[in-house]
C-alpha cells in the first residue's frame, strides 16, 4: 500500500535543508510513496497548512538557503491541546510517517506526537549549531562555520591594516562547535567558549588576554578573538570594555549574528542532508527491520561516518560537548601569555 | 633627475588600497622614479618607518584586502609639532611627491603639511563610506557595497524560512551611499538612513514602518530594514525595541561592521585603484601642465567616468549627499504603507 | 489610460536580467500600467507564451543569475513572416510598449518590429561582453568580470605553486573589454586580445612572450596570460601548444566558459538594471517629451554616469572598442620582454 | 635532544596544505623541535633549497590557496641517483623526521627514500582528488568540490535561461570522488564517471542520455551533467558531439579544469589539515608507541572521523573507489530514461 509521508522544518532554519526536503521527496516518489510538506513548522501541521511535494516542487531548490517549508518555534506544540490537534491532523490527512527537520526543541515535539500517535516519527538534525547528539554533525553546521570563517577572514585583513584586536562573536547557544571550527580555522589568536570559560574564571582568562595582547602587538601583528554567544558575563560588549580597560587597547567588536544562517549550502551540508533525506525513505521502506521495535522516534545521523538510527530520547537525554582533547589539542595554537 | 616618490595609505583601510600602491610602484619604476612606503599612515612618515618598493614588494597584492602598508589615525598629525616631523622627515629623505590614500581626515593632513612643505602632495579617495566630493565612487565603495550585499542575501534566506523583520545597519558615518546602494540592491523592504531619516521624523517613520510591515506580513513576506549607523537615536538596537513594540513583532537586529572592511576587493575597486594609481604618478611626470599653479594638494579622482583633479580644498569642503532625486525615484521600491 | 507593457529578454542571458524585470514591474505597478513577459525571448513573442508579472512575481528575484523569463535566440525574427507574427501576438494582445533586454542581435529584432508595429519599442543593454554603444557598462558585464577574476585569483594560487605559465579564456566575442578588466584586476603578465593581436603579429607576439615568460622564470615567478575568445588562429589549444614549444614550458590552459554567465549579479548589476528598468518606465510615462519624435526604437543606457537615451540604429552602427589610450595606459602592468 | 623536523609539499597543490604547514611548525616549535620547509617538493630537498619555519613565517596562512613551500614533480627521485641526493641531503642537515603533503607519487618517493634513510617519514594525504586509501578525506577535496560545486550553480542559472544542456568536466584522474560529490550536491541529471562508465557501455550510456534530454526537455528543465576527466574516448568535446548527434541538441561544454585547485581553503580542509600536522608532531613525540616498529614510512589520516596511522605500503596498494552502494543509491536521483 502507498504510504503517506509529511516532512516539516522546525526551529532555526540551516541551510541544507532544502537539500533534505528535496531527498525525501525523491526517495519517497522512487519508493512509490506520496510526499506531503507542512508548511511554519509544527504550526503548519496543527492548522493542516501543506502541500504535496513532487519532481517539479524540489527542482533546484538544493542551492538555496532556507527552506522552502518555511520554519518556525511553535508554542502551541508545548501544550496538550496543541499536540492533541496535530495529532487529529496527522489521522485526518491519513499520514503514516512525520519526518521532522530541527534541533532538540523540534524533537521534543516529535516526542510528545508519539505519546498519542501510532505513525512513524523520523527526525533529521537541522540546526547550525551542531549540539545534538547521535550525529557527527548536523545540517547546517559546515556552512555556518564556512560563512563565518570567511567573514572573519576579512576581518583579519582590516585587523591586519591597524595591527588591532577584535572579537567576533559566532552562534552557538550551549556549546563551542562553531567557535572552535572557525577560531582554528581562521587561526585566532583566541577562543572563549563554553569549553574554556566560565563566571568564576573570567579575570583569569582577561589576564591571559592581556598578556597575550601585548605579546602580540609587540610582534605588530593582529589580535583575533572568536567568542561564543550568550556565555560572557554581560555579553560581548562588556568582554570589549573590559579588555579596552585592561590592555588599554582600542579593541573592536563584530557580532556576525544571522548571516551564519543563510547561503548556498556548502558541499558537506547538500551531500549529509541528502544521505540523510534518503536514508529516512529507507528507514521506511524496511520498518520491520530497522525502526525500534516499540516505535520510538528515531532520529538519522551520522556517526563516524556511518549512518546511524538514535533513539530520540538518547538524542535528547545526551549533550554533545566539543571533544576535551580536541580543546586541548588546540590550545597551543592560540597566543600565549 | 629621478623623482622620488612616497606613499602611504590612512585612515579606514578600504579594499583596492593595494591595488593602487601596486600601481603606484609599477608606474612609479616605469617612469624611472623611486618609489617608497610609509608604515601605518602619518605615523610611519613622523617615524621614518618606511621600505622601498619595487616590483618584488608588490607581486600578487592587487588580489588582496587591507594594505600592506597598514594603516592608522594619527593624532600626531592635528599638531602643530607633529606636522613640522612629518615635514622635517620628507625633506630629510628628499621626497618629492607624496601620495596618501585615505579620506577626509587623511587629506586634511596633507593640508597640513602643504603649508610648510614644497614638495607635491597628491590624495587618492580610499573609504568605504564614499563620502568625498571630487569622485563618483572612492575606491573600497564597490567591495564594501558588495559584501554588504551578499550578507543580506544570507540574511533575507532565513528571513524569508520566518517571515521574519530583520533590520541590517551598514557602514556609512555621514551619508547613506552603502545604505541606499545594499538597500536598492537586496530588494530591501525598507532603508534608513540620512537622506530620509532625522531626529524629528523618527515617530513618523515608525508609523510607517508599523503600517508596510502588516501588509508585509499578510503577504507572508520577510521585511527586510537597511539602516545606517550613527543615525538612529539610541541607535540600532532602539529601533529594533521600538519596531517590536509598535509592531507586536519579534524584529532581529544584525549589524554587518568590519566585514564590509575586508575581503578581497572587487574587480570595480581593483581596476579603480589601478587607475587612480597610474594617473598620481602620470600626474607626476607632467607637473607642469596637470597641477595647479600654486601646487596646492590635489585629489584624483573619476568624476562622470573621466579622470579628474580637484584641488583638496574644493573636496574638503564639499558634501557628497546621495543624489536625492536618486532617493526619491527608488522610493517606490520599498514596502509602502 | 493604463498602458500595457510587456517585457522580453533575448539572446544570451546575463546577471542583472531579473533585477531589470523586477524594477519594469514595480515601476510600471506604481505607473498604473499592466506589466507582462514573454517567455524565451522572442519565440515567447510570437508563440504569445506569456505571463502577467506583479509584485509577487518579482519578490526575492533581484539577487538571482539567468532571467526568470528564460531567453533564447531567435530565428524566426530573421524572416519576415516571423516578424509579422510578432507583431500580430503584439496587437493582438494590446500591448502599447516593449521592453527588450537583450544585446545587438535582440536589437535587430526591434529594428525589424518597428517597420511594421506602431508601439513603442525600449531596449536596455543586456550582455555580458559590453559590446554595445549607448552605455558605459552592459547588464552583467559586472558579474562576469567578478566571476572570472575570482576564478583567475584561485588560478594563480595553483600557478604560483608550480611557478607555471597558464593561459586562461575569456568570453567576449567581439571585444577585449572582459578581457582587459580581468587582465588587469588580476595582474596578468599578459592580455591577448582583439585590441593587441591580429593573425598578422601573431608570431611577433609569441616572441615577445617568450622573452617575457623566462625574465619571469629567472624571477621564480607565476606567468598568467588572459585571452579572448574566439581570437587566436586555431583557438587556444594552438596557442598554449606554440608556447610550449616556443619556451620549453609546461603551460596549461584554461577556459573559464559559461561559468561566467551565470551567478547572484554583482551590485553594480542590480543597480544599473534597477535603474535602467525604472529609467524605461519613466520613458513610456513621459513620453512626449522624451522619446524620439518619429518613434525609432531607443536603447537607455548609461554614458558618462548618466541616462541616456540612443537611437537603436546608431546603438548597432557604432562599434564600443577598448579605449586605445587605456590599453597603452596599462601596457607597462604586463610583464616585459 | 632537539629534532630536527622538515616538511615539504609534492605533486598537485591542494588547498590547505598551508594550514598544515602551519600547524607543523607551530607544534614543532611548541613542542621544542627545529622545522624547517624544502621548497619546490623533492627538488628542493635534493638541492638543499630550504628556509626555518618559524611562527612569524605561518602567520595568516591558513587562509591561503596553494602552499607557501611551493611544489613541484620532481623526476629524479624516480632514478637512484636521485633518490641518493635527497637521503645525503637530509644526512648533511640532520633532519630527523621528513613530513611529505602529497599524493600518492610523493609517498612513492618516501618509499624510495626509506630504503637509505634511518630517520622517520610521515605523509600527510594532500591531493584535491581523494584517491588514497587510509583516509576519509584528502586535504584539499573539500574546497574543490565546493569550488567546482559553485561552478556548476552558476551554470545552472543559464543553463535553465535556455533549458539547454550542459556538460561540466570536473578533475579527478582515477576516480569519482569528485564527479560523485559535485553531481549529487549540484543535482545534476546525470553523471558520467569511472564507476559507471567504461569504453564497453559508452553506446548505451548514449542511449540513456538520449531519453533522459527528451523527457527532460518535455519538462522545459535544462540538463546537467557532470563528467569525470580523462573517461570519455575522445574527452570531453567527443561526448559533446554524440549528444549534439544523438539528441539534436545544442550541447555546451564546460571544463572546469584549475580553479578546482586553488582558492581559500574550506573549513574542513583548514580544520583537517590542522588535526593532521598536529598528530604528525604527536607521532614524532611519541615515536616510541605509535610508529611502526620497522620504521616503515607512514601516513596519517583520518578514517571514520578518528586519526590512524597506516603503512605508505598500504595507501599505496589499495584502492579508494566511491562506493558502490553510494553510487548507486544516489542513482534515482539523476534523470531516468
Amino acid at each position: 500500500m502507498t504510504k503517506r509521508i509529511a516532512v516539516l522544518t522546525s526551529g532555526g532554519d540551516a541551510p541544507g535543508m532544502n537539500s533534505a526536503i528535496r531527498a525525501i521527496t525523491l526517495s519517497a516518489i522512487k519508493s512509490g510513496f506520496q510526499c506531503f510538506g507542512f508548511f511554519h513548522g509544527y504550526n503548519g501541521l496543527i492548522e493542516q497548512e501543506y502541500t504535496e511535494l513532487d519532481t517539479h516542487t524540489v527542482t533546484d531548490i538544493t542551492q538555496l538557503g532556507g527552506t522552502i517549508l518555511k520554519s518556525a518555534r511553535c508554542p502551541a506544540m508545548l501544550e496538550p491541546a496543541g499536540v492533541l490537534q496535530a495529532v487529529n491532523a496527522l489521522r485526518k490527512l491519513h499520514i503514516d510517517v512525520l519526518i521532522v527537520i530541527g534541533g532538540d526543541g523540534s524533537f521534543r515535539g516529535m516526542q510528545a506526537l508519539s505519546e498519542h500517535w501510532e505513525g512513524q516519527l523520523i527526525g533529521l538534525p537541522g540546526t547550525i549549531d551542531n549540539d545534538l547528539a547521535g550525529c557527527d554533525n548536523t545540517i547546517g553546521f559546515s556552512t555556518a562555520v564556512n560563512t563565518a570563517t570567511s567573514a572573519i577572514d576579512k576581518i583579519r585583513d582590516t585587523a591586519n591594516a591597524f595591527e588591532r584586536v577584535f572579537i567576533t562573536e559566532v552562534m552557538g547557544r550551549h556549546n563551542g562547535h562553531i567557535a572552535y571550527h572557525v577560531g582554528i580555522a581562521t587561526g585566532a589568536e583566541a577562543i572563549i567558549s563554553f569549553e574554556n570559560c566560565n563566571p568564576k574564571n573570567a579575570p583569569e582568562i582577561l589576564q591571559h588576554l592581556k598578556k597575550a595582547i601585548e605579546q602580540q602587538q609587540q610582534k605588530h601583528g593582529s589580535f583575533l578573538i572568536v567568542l561564543a554567544e550568550n556565555l560572557w558575563p554581560g555579553g560581548a560588549q562588556a568582554l570589549k570594555d573590559k579588555i579596552n580597560k585592561t590592555s588599554a587597547t582600542n579593541c573592536a567588536l563584530c557580532v556576525l549574528g544571522h548571516i551564519q544562517r543563510g547561503g548556498a549550502p556548502s558541499v558537506e551540508d547538500r551531500i549529509l542532508a541528502t544521505e540523510l533525506g534518503v536514508a529516512a525513505v529507507e528507514a521506511v521502506r524496511h520498518d520491520k527491520e530497522l525502526i525500534h521495535a516499540d516505535l520510538c522516534p528515531i532520529m538519522i545521523g551520522k556517526i563516524n561516518g556511518m549512518l546511524s538510527h538514535t533513539a530520540i530520547e538518547q538524542v535528547l537525554g545526551l549533550d554533545k560537548p566539543v571533544s576535551p582533547q580536541w580543546v586541548q589539542r588546540y590550545q597551543h595554537f592560540l597566543a600565549e601569555s
